[in-house]
Protein backbone atom coordinates (compact mmCIF):
# COMPACT_ATOMS: atom_id res chain seq x y z
CA UNK A 1 0.00 0.00 0.00
CA UNK A 2 1.38 3.36 -1.07
CA UNK A 3 2.59 5.83 1.91
CA UNK A 4 -0.39 7.06 4.34
CA UNK A 5 -0.14 10.66 4.20
CA UNK A 6 -1.85 13.89 5.88
CA UNK A 7 -1.22 17.21 3.88
CA UNK A 8 -0.86 20.39 5.77
CA UNK A 9 -0.07 24.12 6.44
CA UNK A 10 1.14 26.12 8.91
CA UNK A 11 0.60 24.85 12.28
CA UNK A 12 0.74 28.59 13.71
CA UNK A 13 -2.31 29.60 11.22
CA UNK A 14 -4.22 26.68 9.99
CA UNK A 15 -7.21 25.80 11.99
CA UNK A 16 -8.16 23.32 9.15
CA UNK A 17 -4.34 21.38 9.44
CA UNK A 18 -4.58 21.51 13.41
CA UNK A 19 -8.11 19.27 13.35
CA UNK A 20 -6.99 17.05 10.94
CA UNK A 21 -4.37 16.37 12.09
CA UNK A 22 -5.45 16.13 15.66
CA UNK A 23 -7.70 13.33 14.15
CA UNK A 24 -5.03 11.53 12.95
CA UNK A 25 -3.44 11.23 16.01
CA UNK A 26 -6.24 9.89 17.70
CA UNK A 27 -6.91 7.23 15.52
CA UNK A 28 -3.30 5.96 16.25
CA UNK A 29 -2.99 5.89 11.87
CA UNK A 30 0.59 5.95 11.06
CA UNK A 31 1.18 8.60 9.21
CA UNK A 32 3.74 11.21 7.13
CA UNK A 33 3.29 14.81 7.13
CA UNK A 34 2.81 16.54 3.92
CA UNK A 35 3.54 20.18 4.62
CA UNK A 36 2.80 22.83 2.16
CA UNK A 37 4.04 26.46 3.04
CA UNK A 38 1.61 28.95 3.82
CA UNK A 39 3.25 31.25 1.41
CA UNK A 40 1.94 28.45 -1.43
CA UNK A 41 -0.87 30.86 -2.90
CA UNK A 42 -3.69 28.03 -2.50
CA UNK A 43 -2.83 27.46 1.06
CA UNK A 44 -2.79 30.88 1.81
CA UNK A 45 -6.18 31.75 0.23
CA UNK A 46 -7.15 28.78 2.62
CA UNK A 47 -6.08 30.14 5.59
CA UNK A 48 -7.45 33.17 4.90
CA UNK A 49 -11.17 31.97 4.21
CA UNK A 50 -10.70 33.03 0.79
CA UNK A 51 -11.14 29.53 -1.01
CA UNK A 52 -12.93 26.06 0.52
CA UNK A 53 -10.53 24.46 2.15
CA UNK A 54 -9.58 21.43 -0.38
CA UNK A 55 -5.67 21.63 -0.53
CA UNK A 56 -5.21 21.04 3.65
CA UNK A 57 -6.12 19.22 5.52
CA UNK A 58 -6.18 15.99 3.11
CA UNK A 59 -5.93 12.30 3.89
CA UNK A 60 -3.82 10.45 1.09
CA UNK A 61 -4.95 6.72 1.83
CA UNK A 62 -4.28 3.63 -0.29
CA UNK A 63 -3.58 6.20 -3.04
CA UNK A 64 -6.89 8.18 -2.99
CA UNK A 65 -7.62 11.73 -1.68
CA UNK A 66 -9.55 12.39 1.67
CA UNK A 67 -9.99 16.16 1.79
CA UNK A 68 -12.66 17.53 3.72
CA UNK A 69 -12.23 17.44 8.06
CA UNK A 70 -14.95 15.57 9.04
CA UNK A 71 -14.52 13.30 5.98
CA UNK A 72 -11.51 12.47 7.13
CA UNK A 73 -12.91 12.07 11.14
CA UNK A 74 -15.63 9.89 9.62
CA UNK A 75 -13.01 7.82 7.90
CA UNK A 76 -10.74 7.25 10.51
CA UNK A 77 -13.32 6.23 12.34
CA UNK A 78 -14.30 3.65 10.49
CA UNK A 79 -10.70 2.17 9.72
CA UNK A 80 -9.74 2.61 13.50
CA UNK A 81 -13.17 1.81 15.59
CA UNK A 82 -11.26 1.25 18.84
CA UNK A 83 -10.04 4.52 19.06
CA UNK A 84 -13.21 5.88 19.69
CA UNK A 85 -13.09 9.10 17.27
CA UNK A 86 -17.00 8.80 17.56
CA UNK A 87 -18.97 8.34 20.76
CA UNK A 88 -20.31 4.44 20.54
CA UNK A 89 -24.00 5.44 21.94
CA UNK A 90 -25.71 6.16 18.66
CA UNK A 91 -27.71 9.49 20.13
CA UNK A 92 -24.47 10.44 21.69
CA UNK A 93 -22.92 10.24 18.78
CA UNK A 94 -25.66 12.13 16.81
CA UNK A 95 -25.44 14.92 18.92
CA UNK A 96 -21.39 14.40 18.22
CA UNK A 97 -21.76 14.80 14.83
CA UNK A 98 -24.14 17.76 15.65
CA UNK A 99 -21.99 19.93 17.31
CA UNK A 100 -18.65 18.97 14.80
CA UNK A 101 -21.35 20.13 12.06
CA UNK A 102 -21.99 23.41 13.51
CA UNK A 103 -18.15 24.66 13.57
CA UNK A 104 -17.64 23.03 10.47
CA UNK A 105 -20.04 25.50 9.00
CA UNK A 106 -20.93 28.08 10.94
CA UNK A 107 -18.83 30.51 13.80
CA UNK A 108 -17.41 32.78 10.71
CA UNK A 109 -17.24 35.97 12.94
CA UNK A 110 -15.24 34.20 15.22
CA UNK A 111 -13.08 32.75 12.42
CA UNK A 112 -12.34 36.60 10.97
CA UNK A 113 -12.33 38.67 14.39
CA UNK A 114 -9.81 35.65 16.50
CA UNK A 115 -7.63 33.95 13.47
CA UNK A 116 -5.92 31.66 14.89
CA UNK A 117 -2.13 32.55 15.68
CA UNK A 118 -0.66 30.27 17.96
CA UNK A 119 2.55 32.35 18.66
CA UNK A 120 0.83 35.68 19.43
CA UNK A 121 -0.51 36.97 23.11
CA UNK A 122 -2.86 39.40 23.13
CA UNK A 123 -3.96 40.27 26.75
CA UNK A 124 -7.24 42.38 27.47
CA UNK A 125 -7.71 41.69 23.87
CA UNK A 126 -11.03 43.87 22.44
CA UNK A 127 -13.57 41.23 20.68
CA UNK A 128 -15.98 42.22 18.27
CA UNK A 129 -19.15 42.16 19.47
CA UNK A 130 -20.67 39.45 16.51
CA UNK A 131 -17.65 37.16 17.71
CA UNK A 132 -19.29 37.76 21.19
CA UNK A 133 -22.26 35.62 19.83
CA UNK A 134 -20.44 32.98 18.91
CA UNK A 135 -18.25 32.93 21.81
CA UNK A 136 -21.61 32.68 23.59
CA UNK A 137 -22.85 29.89 21.55
CA UNK A 138 -19.45 27.69 21.95
CA UNK A 139 -19.27 27.60 25.12
CA UNK A 140 -23.16 27.00 25.51
CA UNK A 141 -22.50 23.73 23.45
CA UNK A 142 -19.59 22.77 25.95
CA UNK A 143 -21.62 23.50 29.05
CA UNK A 144 -24.36 21.33 27.72
CA UNK A 145 -21.73 18.73 26.83
CA UNK A 146 -19.80 18.19 29.72
CA UNK A 147 -22.72 18.33 31.81
CA UNK A 148 -24.61 15.82 30.04
CA UNK A 149 -22.00 13.54 29.91
CA UNK A 150 -19.78 14.20 32.63
CA UNK A 151 -16.48 15.48 31.08
CA UNK A 152 -13.31 15.41 30.92
CA UNK A 153 -13.79 15.83 27.24
CA UNK A 154 -17.16 16.81 25.72
CA UNK A 155 -18.78 13.26 24.87
CA UNK A 156 -16.55 11.40 28.21
CA UNK A 157 -13.74 10.01 26.13
CA UNK A 158 -11.83 12.11 23.70
CA UNK A 159 -13.16 12.57 20.13
CA UNK A 160 -13.57 14.07 16.94
CA UNK A 161 -15.73 17.01 18.69
CA UNK A 162 -12.76 18.21 20.60
CA UNK A 163 -10.09 17.83 17.99
CA UNK A 164 -12.78 20.19 16.16
CA UNK A 165 -13.34 22.92 18.62
CA UNK A 166 -9.45 22.45 19.67
CA UNK A 167 -8.71 25.67 17.75
CA UNK A 168 -10.83 27.03 19.63
CA UNK A 169 -9.67 26.87 22.73
CA UNK A 170 -6.29 28.37 21.41
CA UNK A 171 -8.21 31.68 20.35
CA UNK A 172 -9.48 32.16 23.71
CA UNK A 173 -6.18 31.94 25.00
CA UNK A 174 -4.28 33.96 22.48
CA UNK A 175 -7.18 37.00 22.41
CA UNK A 176 -7.14 36.64 25.70
CA UNK A 177 -10.91 35.64 26.20
CA UNK A 178 -12.69 35.75 29.39
CA UNK A 179 -14.70 32.58 30.22
CA UNK A 180 -16.64 30.43 32.76
CA UNK A 181 -15.15 28.05 35.09
CA UNK A 182 -16.50 24.86 32.91
CA UNK A 183 -15.50 26.42 29.25
CA UNK A 184 -12.07 27.80 31.33
CA UNK A 185 -11.21 24.31 32.34
CA UNK A 186 -12.18 22.36 29.37
CA UNK A 187 -10.06 25.01 27.07
CA UNK A 188 -6.99 24.41 29.95
CA UNK A 189 -7.64 20.67 29.53
CA UNK A 190 -7.29 20.52 25.65
CA UNK A 191 -4.41 22.46 25.51
CA UNK A 192 -2.48 20.10 27.41
CA UNK A 193 -3.53 17.39 25.41
CA UNK A 194 0.23 15.83 24.87
CA UNK A 195 -0.49 16.21 20.89
CA UNK A 196 -1.50 19.66 21.41
CA UNK A 197 1.41 20.26 23.03
CA UNK A 198 3.46 18.72 20.31
CA UNK A 199 1.63 20.65 17.94
CA UNK A 200 1.98 24.37 19.65
CA UNK A 201 5.55 23.55 20.08
CA UNK A 202 5.99 23.04 16.45
CA UNK A 203 4.27 26.44 15.71
CA UNK A 204 6.47 28.45 17.76
CA UNK A 205 9.30 27.10 15.44
CA UNK A 206 7.73 28.62 12.20
CA UNK A 207 9.32 31.28 10.64
CA UNK A 208 6.66 32.81 7.92
CA UNK A 209 4.29 35.61 8.99
CA UNK A 210 1.03 36.24 7.24
CA UNK A 211 0.35 39.72 8.01
CA UNK A 212 -3.64 39.89 7.13
CA UNK A 213 -3.35 37.62 10.40
CA UNK A 214 -1.90 39.53 12.46
CA UNK A 215 -4.08 41.79 14.02
CA UNK A 216 -4.19 45.40 15.40
CA UNK A 217 -3.81 45.42 18.70
CA UNK B 1 -41.88 7.19 20.97
CA UNK B 2 -42.43 10.52 20.66
CA UNK B 3 -43.13 11.86 17.15
CA UNK B 4 -40.60 12.53 14.27
CA UNK B 5 -40.21 15.48 12.98
CA UNK B 6 -38.21 17.67 10.82
CA UNK B 7 -38.58 21.68 11.32
CA UNK B 8 -37.55 23.25 8.46
CA UNK B 9 -38.52 26.74 7.29
CA UNK B 10 -39.22 28.59 3.45
CA UNK B 11 -39.56 26.19 1.02
CA UNK B 12 -38.21 28.84 -1.33
CA UNK B 13 -35.03 29.98 0.53
CA UNK B 14 -33.84 28.14 2.75
CA UNK B 15 -31.46 25.87 0.58
CA UNK B 16 -30.58 24.04 4.38
CA UNK B 17 -34.17 22.68 4.91
CA UNK B 18 -34.00 21.61 1.58
CA UNK B 19 -31.22 19.25 2.07
CA UNK B 20 -32.40 18.29 5.73
CA UNK B 21 -35.62 17.59 3.75
CA UNK B 22 -34.70 15.55 0.67
CA UNK B 23 -32.35 13.06 3.14
CA UNK B 24 -35.93 12.38 5.14
CA UNK B 25 -37.32 11.80 2.18
CA UNK B 26 -34.56 9.60 0.74
CA UNK B 27 -34.37 7.56 4.19
CA UNK B 28 -38.21 6.27 3.87
CA UNK B 29 -38.00 7.57 7.65
CA UNK B 30 -41.81 8.60 8.22
CA UNK B 31 -41.85 12.36 9.47
CA UNK B 32 -43.85 15.44 10.09
CA UNK B 33 -42.99 19.04 9.19
CA UNK B 34 -42.62 21.69 11.71
CA UNK B 35 -42.47 24.91 9.72
CA UNK B 36 -40.94 28.04 11.49
CA UNK B 37 -42.20 31.07 9.35
CA UNK B 38 -39.11 32.96 7.14
CA UNK B 39 -40.43 35.90 9.06
CA UNK B 40 -39.23 34.59 12.62
CA UNK B 41 -35.73 36.75 13.39
CA UNK B 42 -33.53 33.27 13.76
CA UNK B 43 -34.89 31.98 10.94
CA UNK B 44 -34.34 34.83 9.06
CA UNK B 45 -30.83 35.26 10.23
CA UNK B 46 -30.25 31.53 8.70
CA UNK B 47 -31.27 31.82 5.45
CA UNK B 48 -29.54 35.19 5.17
CA UNK B 49 -26.31 33.28 6.37
CA UNK B 50 -26.09 35.64 9.34
CA UNK B 51 -26.06 32.93 12.02
CA UNK B 52 -25.37 29.08 12.01
CA UNK B 53 -27.58 26.92 10.63
CA UNK B 54 -28.88 25.29 13.79
CA UNK B 55 -32.62 25.84 13.83
CA UNK B 56 -33.08 24.58 10.89
CA UNK B 57 -33.24 21.44 9.45
CA UNK B 58 -33.68 19.70 12.96
CA UNK B 59 -34.42 16.44 13.35
CA UNK B 60 -36.53 15.62 16.41
CA UNK B 61 -36.31 11.48 17.18
CA UNK B 62 -37.21 9.77 20.01
CA UNK B 63 -37.05 13.30 21.72
CA UNK B 64 -33.05 14.23 20.94
CA UNK B 65 -32.85 16.80 18.27
CA UNK B 66 -30.10 16.38 15.49
CA UNK B 67 -29.28 20.40 14.16
CA UNK B 68 -26.82 19.69 11.60
CA UNK B 69 -27.11 18.62 7.77
CA UNK B 70 -24.84 16.07 7.89
CA UNK B 71 -25.36 14.98 11.09
CA UNK B 72 -28.96 14.62 10.06
CA UNK B 73 -27.54 12.67 6.76
CA UNK B 74 -25.32 10.65 8.74
CA UNK B 75 -28.16 9.30 11.76
CA UNK B 76 -30.38 8.71 8.78
CA UNK B 77 -28.00 6.10 7.35
CA UNK B 78 -27.42 4.39 10.41
CA UNK B 79 -31.14 4.31 11.45
CA UNK B 80 -32.24 3.10 7.62
CA UNK B 81 -29.49 1.73 5.58
CA UNK B 82 -31.20 -0.45 3.02
CA UNK B 83 -31.86 3.25 1.95
CA UNK B 84 -28.21 3.85 1.00
CA UNK B 85 -27.67 7.08 1.96
CA UNK B 86 -24.10 6.97 1.99
CA UNK B 87 -22.69 4.35 -0.47
CA UNK B 88 -21.53 0.79 0.51
CA UNK B 89 -17.96 1.21 -0.79
CA UNK B 90 -15.74 2.35 2.03
CA UNK B 91 -13.56 4.91 -0.80
CA UNK B 92 -16.49 5.84 -2.34
CA UNK B 93 -18.07 6.63 0.54
CA UNK B 94 -15.32 8.55 1.83
CA UNK B 95 -15.39 10.30 -1.65
CA UNK B 96 -19.32 11.05 -1.03
CA UNK B 97 -18.26 12.64 2.77
CA UNK B 98 -15.43 14.66 1.19
CA UNK B 99 -17.96 16.52 -1.66
CA UNK B 100 -20.86 16.93 0.95
CA UNK B 101 -17.83 18.80 3.63
CA UNK B 102 -16.70 20.62 0.90
CA UNK B 103 -20.52 22.18 -0.15
CA UNK B 104 -20.97 21.81 4.14
CA UNK B 105 -18.30 24.16 4.68
CA UNK B 106 -17.35 26.31 1.57
CA UNK B 107 -18.81 27.99 -1.68
CA UNK B 108 -19.53 31.21 0.16
CA UNK B 109 -19.51 33.09 -3.21
CA UNK B 110 -22.45 31.21 -4.88
CA UNK B 111 -24.23 31.16 -1.58
CA UNK B 112 -24.53 34.73 -1.19
CA UNK B 113 -24.11 35.87 -5.04
CA UNK B 114 -26.74 33.18 -6.21
CA UNK B 115 -29.36 32.67 -3.17
CA UNK B 116 -32.00 30.04 -3.73
CA UNK B 117 -34.92 31.44 -5.06
CA UNK B 118 -37.38 28.67 -6.38
CA UNK B 119 -39.70 31.03 -7.71
CA UNK B 120 -37.69 33.27 -9.55
CA UNK B 121 -36.16 33.56 -12.92
CA UNK B 122 -33.58 35.53 -14.25
CA UNK B 123 -32.32 34.83 -18.00
CA UNK B 124 -28.92 35.83 -18.75
CA UNK B 125 -27.69 36.75 -14.97
CA UNK B 126 -24.49 37.85 -14.56
CA UNK B 127 -22.76 36.40 -12.34
CA UNK B 128 -19.84 37.68 -10.13
CA UNK B 129 -16.77 37.17 -10.73
CA UNK B 130 -15.95 35.19 -7.58
CA UNK B 131 -19.31 33.42 -7.91
CA UNK B 132 -17.53 31.74 -11.21
CA UNK B 133 -15.22 30.18 -9.33
CA UNK B 134 -17.64 28.28 -7.55
CA UNK B 135 -19.25 26.89 -10.42
CA UNK B 136 -16.14 26.30 -11.57
CA UNK B 137 -15.33 23.78 -9.10
CA UNK B 138 -18.97 22.59 -8.65
CA UNK B 139 -19.22 21.46 -12.15
CA UNK B 140 -15.39 20.04 -11.95
CA UNK B 141 -16.79 17.48 -8.87
CA UNK B 142 -20.20 16.41 -10.31
CA UNK B 143 -17.92 15.76 -13.76
CA UNK B 144 -15.20 13.93 -11.71
CA UNK B 145 -18.02 12.05 -9.65
CA UNK B 146 -20.15 10.88 -12.75
CA UNK B 147 -17.17 10.21 -15.41
CA UNK B 148 -16.01 7.81 -12.13
CA UNK B 149 -19.16 6.06 -11.23
CA UNK B 150 -21.06 6.26 -14.27
CA UNK B 151 -24.30 8.07 -12.70
CA UNK B 152 -26.43 8.67 -13.24
CA UNK B 153 -25.99 10.31 -9.98
CA UNK B 154 -23.26 11.37 -8.18
CA UNK B 155 -22.26 8.04 -6.96
CA UNK B 156 -24.32 5.68 -8.73
CA UNK B 157 -27.43 5.34 -6.97
CA UNK B 158 -28.51 8.64 -5.47
CA UNK B 159 -26.78 9.21 -1.84
CA UNK B 160 -26.40 12.51 0.22
CA UNK B 161 -24.28 14.13 -1.93
CA UNK B 162 -27.06 14.72 -4.32
CA UNK B 163 -29.46 16.22 -1.13
CA UNK B 164 -26.57 18.67 -0.72
CA UNK B 165 -25.54 19.82 -4.03
CA UNK B 166 -29.65 19.78 -5.20
CA UNK B 167 -30.11 23.75 -4.18
CA UNK B 168 -27.58 24.06 -6.30
CA UNK B 169 -28.58 22.50 -9.39
CA UNK B 170 -31.65 25.66 -8.58
CA UNK B 171 -29.85 28.39 -8.51
CA UNK B 172 -28.25 27.20 -11.85
CA UNK B 173 -31.86 26.74 -13.10
CA UNK B 174 -32.53 30.17 -11.12
CA UNK B 175 -30.41 32.18 -12.30
CA UNK B 176 -29.79 30.91 -16.02
CA UNK B 177 -25.85 30.01 -15.23
CA UNK B 178 -24.77 28.17 -18.64
CA UNK B 179 -23.66 24.93 -17.92
CA UNK B 180 -21.35 21.75 -19.68
CA UNK B 181 -23.07 18.87 -21.04
CA UNK B 182 -23.06 16.76 -18.24
CA UNK B 183 -23.25 19.03 -15.55
CA UNK B 184 -26.42 20.52 -17.33
CA UNK B 185 -28.18 17.05 -17.71
CA UNK B 186 -27.28 16.08 -14.12
CA UNK B 187 -29.23 19.44 -12.86
CA UNK B 188 -32.10 18.23 -15.46
CA UNK B 189 -32.33 15.43 -13.38
CA UNK B 190 -31.98 16.17 -9.79
CA UNK B 191 -34.52 18.83 -10.87
CA UNK B 192 -37.18 16.10 -12.05
CA UNK B 193 -36.39 14.18 -8.84
CA UNK B 194 -40.53 13.64 -7.84
CA UNK B 195 -39.10 14.55 -4.15
CA UNK B 196 -37.16 18.20 -5.58
CA UNK B 197 -40.59 18.67 -7.77
CA UNK B 198 -42.65 18.33 -4.79
CA UNK B 199 -40.55 20.71 -3.17
CA UNK B 200 -40.30 22.98 -5.47
CA UNK B 201 -44.70 22.53 -6.14
CA UNK B 202 -45.22 23.65 -2.40
CA UNK B 203 -42.26 26.41 -2.62
CA UNK B 204 -44.65 28.14 -5.77
CA UNK B 205 -47.25 28.41 -2.76
CA UNK B 206 -45.45 30.30 -0.54
CA UNK B 207 -46.56 33.93 0.17
CA UNK B 208 -43.63 35.37 1.62
CA UNK B 209 -40.89 37.08 0.35
CA UNK B 210 -37.39 38.32 1.60
CA UNK B 211 -36.23 41.46 0.12
CA UNK B 212 -32.33 40.88 0.66
CA UNK B 213 -32.79 37.58 -1.45
CA UNK B 214 -34.53 39.66 -4.24
CA UNK B 215 -31.81 40.11 -6.19
CA UNK B 216 -31.39 43.12 -8.33
CA UNK B 217 -31.48 42.43 -12.37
Amino acid sequence: MPATTLTISSKNYSSWSLRGWLMMKLSGVDFEEVVVSPDDVAARAEILLLSPSILVPCLTYDGAKIWDTLAIGEFLNEIAPAAGLLPADRMRRAHCRSICGEIHSGFTSLRSALPMNLKAHFPKFKVWSKAQGDIARVTQLWRECLGAYGGPYLFGQISIADAMYAPVATRFRTYDVPLDDVSQAYCDRILAWPAMQEWIAAAQLEKEEIEELEVEF
